[in-house]
């Protein structure tokens, strides 16, 4: 007997990850009852960031041109290519201010559980970059996870065999740990102490 | 350098209730990336939501119409008026199929730390609503929780005041429990045995 318009919403809810259908129905009277602004700017933010977003034509992560701003700033080094596993880990690693090349962002990491392999991960795509003539090392940056760890050793091979040099961060990252919720000075360390591979 | 559409949208899904930075980050990561007929279908539930979506005039729930089907279903007692906090509660009591009159959903609780109170929970609407002339006993169905105990509290005084008469239901629900959280056969006896106030 409830109203279909409720219904679909805390339905469509539920594609959020780690929402369930109670926490979705919360959600939905919190925002029907409390906070009908803040629910009509997220709606309108979604329509518009699905609208403009895309994946920078270089590095990968998400911009609204078809080169992100980072990408064409000539006072960055473009020959260190630093690949790491997501947006949050860019920034993490641009907060350190000890870094002045550019990146490559995977949106992802090899994870044979989840159906990613480097096919998924279009692999190919950060191999012509790294190979596109202006790159002279690779730094990979992928978390110290077992999956991040596993990127990183796929990449290793990959990028070697082009006769590409690959770095990759130092363990100064705690084993196990990921870069997003790292102190800086431990990021900035393992960015100094990079062991090449 | 994150572009603006990529953080507006992560700015506006901390409206969500228990939603941080972190979390609206690996939100709005999840549905550019992985579910973005998801976050079209969730903005367009939103939109509708908001434009049709309005509160019956008798019972107080959502509804896309003026009286919603419950209100205006002549096979429900309307001598019966049971109050309840959330939608969610009126939908749990009506799966005991033990109650057969009608409802009223204060939207809320009386709450003196959120600054709620009973004309914040527009009270007024159910004080008239009581007292139109149809009901003859009004069941407080509130949890029975402090806030919910309390808001019992100020109804049964405010409609005693005015000849109504008034139960409250037993306490098979656990002290300090949530409805929302209570098994269906315990809420059936509360039912059964609710006291007079
Ligand atoms: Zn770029
Ligand atoms: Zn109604």
């Amino acid at each position: 007997m409830s109203p279909s318009s409720l219904d679909e919403l805390i339905e469509a809810l539920r594609c959020l990850p780690g929402v369930g259908p109670k926490s979705a129905q919360r959600m939905a009277y919190h925002l029907l009852q409390r906070d009908q602004r803040g629910a009509a700017r997220l709606a309108v933010a979604m329509r518009r960031a699905l609208e403009v977003l895309r994946h920078c034509e270089r590095c990968n992560t998400f911009s609204e041109d078809a080169i992100c701003p980072r990408c064409v700033n000539p006072r960055r080094d473009a020959g260190l290519l630093c690949v790491v596993e997501m947006p949050a880990d860019l920034a993490m690693i641009e907060q350190t201010q000890s870094y002045n090349g550019l990146y490559y962002v995977l949106m992802g990491r090899v994870s044979p559980l989840d159906g990613v392999g480097p096919r998924e991960l279009k692999l190919d795509k950060l191999l012509a970059r790294a190979t596109d003539g202006s790159v002279r090392e690779v730094i990979l940056a992928t978390n110290f996870t077992n999956e991040g760890e596993a990127t990183a050793h796929t990449l290793a091979t990959l990028l070697a065999a082009r006769g590409i040099a690959v770095s990759r961060l130092s363990r100064g990252v705690p084993v196990g740990g990921e870069l997003e919720h790292t102190d800086i000075g431990t990021i900035a360390q393992a960015l100094v102490e990079r062991r090449s591979l």
